[in-house]
Protein backbone atom coordinates (compact mmCIF):
# COMPACT_ATOMS: atom_id res chain seq x y z
CA UNK A 1 0.00 0.00 0.00
CA UNK A 2 2.99 2.33 0.35
CA UNK A 3 4.13 4.51 -2.55
CA UNK A 4 7.98 5.04 -2.10
CA UNK A 5 10.31 3.83 -0.27
CA UNK A 6 11.02 7.25 1.56
CA UNK A 7 7.75 7.10 3.40
CA UNK A 8 7.65 5.15 7.22
CA UNK A 9 4.05 3.67 8.34
CA UNK A 10 3.12 3.05 11.50
CA UNK A 11 0.80 0.79 12.52
CA UNK A 12 -1.31 2.02 15.99
CA UNK A 13 -3.23 -0.29 18.21
CA UNK A 14 -5.25 -0.22 20.58
CA UNK A 15 -5.08 -3.53 22.07
CA UNK A 16 -8.11 -4.81 23.82
CA UNK A 17 -9.98 -8.49 23.81
CA UNK A 18 -13.78 -7.49 22.66
CA UNK A 19 -12.26 -4.55 20.54
CA UNK A 20 -8.64 -4.18 18.96
CA UNK A 21 -8.79 -0.81 17.15
CA UNK A 22 -5.86 -0.35 13.88
CA UNK A 23 -4.71 2.62 12.42
CA UNK A 24 -1.65 2.37 9.71
CA UNK A 25 -0.68 5.98 9.25
CA UNK A 26 1.96 7.09 6.18
CA UNK A 27 5.01 9.87 6.98
CA UNK A 28 5.78 11.68 3.85
CA UNK A 29 8.37 14.60 5.28
CA UNK A 30 5.57 16.62 6.92
CA UNK A 31 2.48 14.83 5.68
CA UNK A 32 0.17 12.30 7.48
CA UNK A 33 -2.23 10.03 5.80
CA UNK A 34 -4.25 7.66 7.09
CA UNK A 35 -3.93 3.68 5.15
CA UNK A 36 -6.54 0.90 6.66
CA UNK A 37 -7.51 1.20 9.63
CA UNK A 38 -10.65 -0.34 11.93
CA UNK A 39 -11.43 -2.03 14.61
CA UNK A 40 -10.79 -6.39 15.46
CA UNK A 41 -14.29 -7.33 17.22
CA UNK A 42 -14.54 -10.68 18.84
CA UNK A 43 -17.57 -11.93 20.68
CA UNK A 44 -18.37 -12.51 24.13
CA UNK A 45 -19.96 -15.92 22.75
CA UNK A 46 -16.67 -17.56 21.18
CA UNK A 47 -14.28 -18.78 23.85
CA UNK A 48 -11.27 -17.30 24.88
CA UNK A 49 -8.62 -18.68 22.71
CA UNK A 50 -10.76 -18.70 19.68
CA UNK A 51 -10.79 -14.77 20.49
CA UNK A 52 -7.03 -14.57 20.86
CA UNK A 53 -6.81 -16.45 17.16
CA UNK A 54 -9.21 -13.96 15.05
CA UNK A 55 -7.18 -10.96 17.05
CA UNK A 56 -3.88 -12.25 16.25
CA UNK A 57 -5.62 -13.64 12.21
CA UNK A 58 -7.01 -10.72 11.65
CA UNK A 59 -3.99 -8.43 13.22
CA UNK A 60 -1.45 -10.26 10.88
CA UNK A 61 -3.94 -9.85 7.63
CA UNK A 62 -3.33 -5.50 8.48
CA UNK A 63 0.10 -5.99 8.82
CA UNK A 64 0.45 -7.50 5.48
CA UNK A 65 -1.64 -4.60 4.21
CA UNK A 66 0.03 -1.94 5.09
CA UNK A 67 3.31 -3.23 5.69
CA UNK A 68 4.45 -1.26 8.60
CA UNK A 69 7.75 -0.32 9.40
CA UNK A 70 6.76 -0.20 13.33
CA UNK A 71 4.03 -0.61 15.49
CA UNK A 72 2.41 1.69 18.14
CA UNK A 73 0.75 -0.17 20.87
CA UNK A 74 -0.53 2.03 23.69
CA UNK A 75 0.25 1.01 27.60
CA UNK A 76 -2.18 -0.33 29.04
CA UNK A 77 -3.38 0.97 33.04
CA UNK A 78 -6.01 -0.88 35.20
CA UNK A 79 -6.67 0.03 38.83
CA UNK A 80 -9.23 -2.24 40.74
CA UNK A 81 -10.38 -4.16 37.74
CA UNK A 82 -7.82 -7.47 37.34
CA UNK A 83 -10.21 -9.07 35.47
CA UNK A 84 -10.51 -7.20 32.59
CA UNK A 85 -6.62 -6.65 33.10
CA UNK A 86 -6.16 -10.28 32.93
CA UNK A 87 -7.42 -10.73 29.48
CA UNK A 88 -6.67 -7.66 27.87
CA UNK A 89 -3.06 -8.29 28.62
CA UNK A 90 -2.81 -11.65 27.07
CA UNK A 91 -4.96 -10.21 23.98
CA UNK A 92 -2.04 -7.20 23.76
CA UNK A 93 0.34 -10.30 24.47
CA UNK A 94 -0.87 -11.59 21.13
CA UNK A 95 -0.28 -8.14 19.28
CA UNK A 96 3.31 -8.06 20.34
CA UNK A 97 4.02 -11.90 19.57
CA UNK A 98 2.64 -10.84 16.22
CA UNK A 99 4.71 -7.71 15.97
CA UNK A 100 8.10 -9.58 16.60
CA UNK A 101 7.07 -12.35 13.75
CA UNK A 102 7.06 -9.35 11.43
CA UNK A 103 10.68 -8.09 12.98
CA UNK A 104 8.61 -4.61 13.86
CA UNK A 105 9.91 -2.08 15.55
CA UNK A 106 7.99 -1.62 18.63
CA UNK A 107 7.11 1.74 20.61
CA UNK A 108 4.65 1.35 23.79
CA UNK A 109 3.53 4.76 24.36
CA UNK A 110 1.69 5.47 27.71
CA UNK A 111 -2.05 7.42 27.19
CA UNK A 112 -0.17 10.66 28.68
CA UNK A 113 2.05 10.13 25.97
CA UNK A 114 -0.18 9.83 23.34
CA UNK A 115 -2.43 13.17 24.49
CA UNK A 116 0.89 15.49 24.65
CA UNK A 117 2.12 14.16 21.18
CA UNK A 118 -1.76 15.12 19.53
CA UNK A 119 -3.19 17.89 22.39
CA UNK A 120 0.13 19.16 23.44
CA UNK A 121 -1.04 18.37 26.83
CA UNK A 122 -0.80 15.31 28.81
CA UNK A 123 -4.06 15.66 30.16
CA UNK A 124 -6.25 16.46 27.11
CA UNK A 125 -9.37 14.49 27.42
CA UNK A 126 -10.41 11.85 25.05
CA UNK A 127 -12.62 13.60 22.65
CA UNK A 128 -10.02 16.29 22.08
CA UNK A 129 -7.56 13.39 20.97
CA UNK A 130 -10.18 12.19 18.69
CA UNK A 131 -10.60 15.57 17.08
CA UNK A 132 -7.01 15.88 16.38
CA UNK A 133 -6.19 12.41 14.58
CA UNK A 134 -9.09 14.20 12.15
CA UNK A 135 -7.25 16.86 11.71
CA UNK A 136 -4.08 15.34 11.45
CA UNK A 137 -5.04 12.91 9.04
CA UNK A 138 -7.69 15.34 7.40
CA UNK A 139 -10.83 13.07 7.58
CA UNK A 140 -14.09 13.78 7.09
CA UNK A 141 -15.40 12.92 10.37
CA UNK A 142 -14.16 11.05 13.84
CA UNK A 143 -13.35 7.27 12.88
CA UNK A 144 -15.81 4.96 15.06
CA UNK A 145 -15.62 3.38 16.78
CA UNK A 146 -13.25 5.12 19.31
CA UNK A 147 -11.11 2.07 19.40
CA UNK A 148 -10.26 2.89 15.68
CA UNK A 149 -9.75 6.21 16.34
CA UNK A 150 -6.99 5.56 19.29
CA UNK A 151 -5.28 3.11 17.34
CA UNK A 152 -4.30 5.89 15.01
CA UNK A 153 -3.86 8.46 17.80
CA UNK A 154 -0.97 5.78 18.68
CA UNK A 155 0.21 5.51 14.85
CA UNK A 156 0.26 9.68 15.10
CA UNK A 157 2.42 9.24 18.71
CA UNK A 158 5.01 6.74 17.65
CA UNK A 159 5.56 8.41 14.67
CA UNK A 160 6.69 11.55 16.33
CA UNK A 161 8.42 9.39 18.91
CA UNK A 162 10.82 8.05 16.34
CA UNK A 163 11.33 11.11 15.01
CA UNK A 164 11.92 13.10 18.44
CA UNK B 1 6.15 -39.33 20.68
CA UNK B 2 2.45 -41.35 21.40
CA UNK B 3 2.10 -45.30 21.26
CA UNK B 4 -1.27 -46.02 20.54
CA UNK B 5 -5.01 -43.61 19.97
CA UNK B 6 -5.66 -44.64 23.47
CA UNK B 7 -3.62 -42.72 24.82
CA UNK B 8 -4.60 -39.23 26.21
CA UNK B 9 -1.77 -36.52 26.27
CA UNK B 10 -2.14 -33.35 28.13
CA UNK B 11 0.80 -30.53 27.94
CA UNK B 12 0.75 -28.57 31.61
CA UNK B 13 1.77 -25.10 31.65
CA UNK B 14 2.88 -23.08 34.06
CA UNK B 15 3.15 -19.48 32.14
CA UNK B 16 5.60 -16.57 33.03
CA UNK B 17 7.94 -14.65 31.38
CA UNK B 18 11.10 -15.53 32.56
CA UNK B 19 10.50 -19.25 33.02
CA UNK B 20 7.51 -21.08 31.14
CA UNK B 21 7.11 -24.51 32.88
CA UNK B 22 6.01 -27.39 30.14
CA UNK B 23 5.05 -30.97 31.05
CA UNK B 24 3.58 -33.63 29.01
CA UNK B 25 2.04 -36.55 30.59
CA UNK B 26 0.29 -39.30 28.87
CA UNK B 27 -2.68 -41.46 30.50
CA UNK B 28 -3.02 -44.98 29.33
CA UNK B 29 -6.01 -46.29 31.46
CA UNK B 30 -4.89 -45.62 35.14
CA UNK B 31 -1.09 -45.29 33.94
CA UNK B 32 0.80 -41.57 33.74
CA UNK B 33 3.76 -41.47 32.11
CA UNK B 34 5.69 -38.19 31.44
CA UNK B 35 6.41 -37.42 28.08
CA UNK B 36 8.75 -34.57 27.33
CA UNK B 37 9.38 -31.60 30.24
CA UNK B 38 11.38 -28.98 31.23
CA UNK B 39 11.50 -24.93 31.11
CA UNK B 40 11.55 -22.77 28.73
CA UNK B 41 13.56 -19.64 29.53
CA UNK B 42 14.06 -15.94 28.38
CA UNK B 43 16.89 -13.63 29.66
CA UNK B 44 15.85 -10.41 30.54
CA UNK B 45 18.36 -8.80 28.31
CA UNK B 46 16.63 -9.85 25.33
CA UNK B 47 13.25 -7.15 24.72
CA UNK B 48 10.28 -8.11 25.58
CA UNK B 49 8.62 -8.92 22.00
CA UNK B 50 11.95 -11.43 21.58
CA UNK B 51 10.90 -13.33 24.68
CA UNK B 52 7.20 -13.82 23.63
CA UNK B 53 8.64 -14.90 20.69
CA UNK B 54 11.26 -17.49 22.02
CA UNK B 55 8.34 -19.16 24.22
CA UNK B 56 6.03 -19.03 21.19
CA UNK B 57 8.34 -20.97 18.95
CA UNK B 58 9.71 -23.47 21.99
CA UNK B 59 6.52 -23.87 22.79
CA UNK B 60 4.84 -24.88 19.21
CA UNK B 61 7.90 -27.27 19.37
CA UNK B 62 7.20 -29.11 21.62
CA UNK B 63 3.90 -29.15 20.45
CA UNK B 64 4.93 -30.84 17.94
CA UNK B 65 6.85 -33.55 19.57
CA UNK B 66 4.37 -34.14 22.08
CA UNK B 67 1.35 -33.98 19.79
CA UNK B 68 -1.34 -33.63 22.87
CA UNK B 69 -5.05 -33.71 22.93
CA UNK B 70 -5.31 -30.84 25.54
CA UNK B 71 -3.75 -28.05 27.06
CA UNK B 72 -3.63 -27.31 31.03
CA UNK B 73 -2.53 -23.95 31.32
CA UNK B 74 -2.50 -22.84 35.07
CA UNK B 75 -4.76 -19.67 35.68
CA UNK B 76 -2.54 -16.56 37.84
CA UNK B 77 -3.68 -14.67 40.38
CA UNK B 78 -1.17 -11.83 41.38
CA UNK B 79 -2.00 -9.62 44.25
CA UNK B 80 -0.37 -6.20 44.43
CA UNK B 81 2.27 -6.85 41.80
CA UNK B 82 0.72 -5.51 38.79
CA UNK B 83 3.65 -4.97 36.67
CA UNK B 84 4.69 -8.77 36.82
CA UNK B 85 1.26 -9.28 36.18
CA UNK B 86 0.85 -7.07 33.09
CA UNK B 87 4.15 -9.44 31.65
CA UNK B 88 2.70 -12.86 32.41
CA UNK B 89 -0.59 -12.21 31.49
CA UNK B 90 1.19 -10.77 27.95
CA UNK B 91 2.70 -13.79 27.60
CA UNK B 92 0.13 -16.51 28.63
CA UNK B 93 -1.77 -14.68 25.94
CA UNK B 94 0.96 -16.36 23.83
CA UNK B 95 0.98 -19.88 25.16
CA UNK B 96 -3.21 -19.58 24.61
CA UNK B 97 -2.83 -18.54 20.99
CA UNK B 98 -0.20 -21.29 20.23
CA UNK B 99 -3.12 -23.98 21.87
CA UNK B 100 -5.88 -22.28 19.48
CA UNK B 101 -3.65 -22.81 16.82
CA UNK B 102 -3.12 -26.31 17.21
CA UNK B 103 -6.83 -26.73 17.91
CA UNK B 104 -6.10 -27.99 21.10
CA UNK B 105 -8.80 -28.12 24.28
CA UNK B 106 -7.87 -25.96 26.90
CA UNK B 107 -8.43 -26.85 30.32
CA UNK B 108 -7.16 -23.68 32.89
CA UNK B 109 -6.79 -24.88 36.59
CA UNK B 110 -6.39 -22.92 39.41
CA UNK B 111 -3.92 -22.98 41.44
CA UNK B 112 -6.38 -24.80 44.46
CA UNK B 113 -7.70 -27.22 42.05
CA UNK B 114 -4.49 -28.82 41.09
CA UNK B 115 -3.58 -29.17 44.86
CA UNK B 116 -7.01 -30.47 45.11
CA UNK B 117 -5.98 -32.78 42.14
CA UNK B 118 -2.40 -34.00 43.77
CA UNK B 119 -2.58 -33.89 47.07
CA UNK B 120 -6.31 -34.41 48.08
CA UNK B 121 -6.26 -30.32 49.87
CA UNK B 122 -6.57 -27.51 48.02
CA UNK B 123 -4.54 -25.81 50.49
CA UNK B 124 -1.48 -28.29 49.92
CA UNK B 125 1.80 -26.50 50.25
CA UNK B 126 4.48 -26.32 47.35
CA UNK B 127 5.77 -28.95 48.35
CA UNK B 128 3.82 -31.57 49.04
CA UNK B 129 2.50 -31.07 45.26
CA UNK B 130 6.01 -31.30 43.86
CA UNK B 131 6.56 -34.82 45.74
CA UNK B 132 3.30 -36.29 44.43
CA UNK B 133 4.16 -35.29 40.85
CA UNK B 134 7.68 -36.99 41.11
CA UNK B 135 5.46 -40.07 42.80
CA UNK B 136 2.97 -39.91 40.48
CA UNK B 137 4.91 -40.12 37.28
CA UNK B 138 7.54 -42.40 39.05
CA UNK B 139 10.03 -39.71 38.32
CA UNK B 140 13.90 -40.40 40.22
CA UNK B 141 14.04 -36.87 41.24
CA UNK B 142 11.23 -34.07 41.47
CA UNK B 143 11.87 -32.05 37.95
CA UNK B 144 13.90 -28.91 38.65
CA UNK B 145 12.95 -25.98 38.47
CA UNK B 146 9.85 -25.49 40.41
CA UNK B 147 8.11 -24.50 36.79
CA UNK B 148 9.30 -27.55 35.18
CA UNK B 149 7.17 -29.54 38.22
CA UNK B 150 4.21 -26.98 38.30
CA UNK B 151 3.90 -27.88 34.91
CA UNK B 152 3.90 -31.63 35.38
CA UNK B 153 1.06 -30.76 38.10
CA UNK B 154 -1.15 -28.65 35.96
CA UNK B 155 -1.30 -31.55 33.37
CA UNK B 156 -1.98 -34.17 36.13
CA UNK B 157 -4.37 -32.17 36.94
CA UNK B 158 -5.94 -31.62 33.13
CA UNK B 159 -6.02 -35.31 32.70
CA UNK B 160 -8.23 -35.48 36.03
CA UNK B 161 -10.76 -32.55 35.13
CA UNK B 162 -11.40 -33.87 31.63
CA UNK B 163 -12.08 -37.54 33.59
CA UNK B 164 -14.54 -36.27 35.87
Amino acid sequence: MRTSKNNIVCLGIDPGLARVGYGAVMQSGFKLQALNYGCIETKPDMNFTERLLKIYNDLQEQIKICEPDLISVERLFFGRNTTTAEFVYQARGVVMLAAAQNNLKVVEPKPNQIKLALCGTGTAVNTQVQGMVQRFLALKEIPRPDDTADALAAAITGLALINS
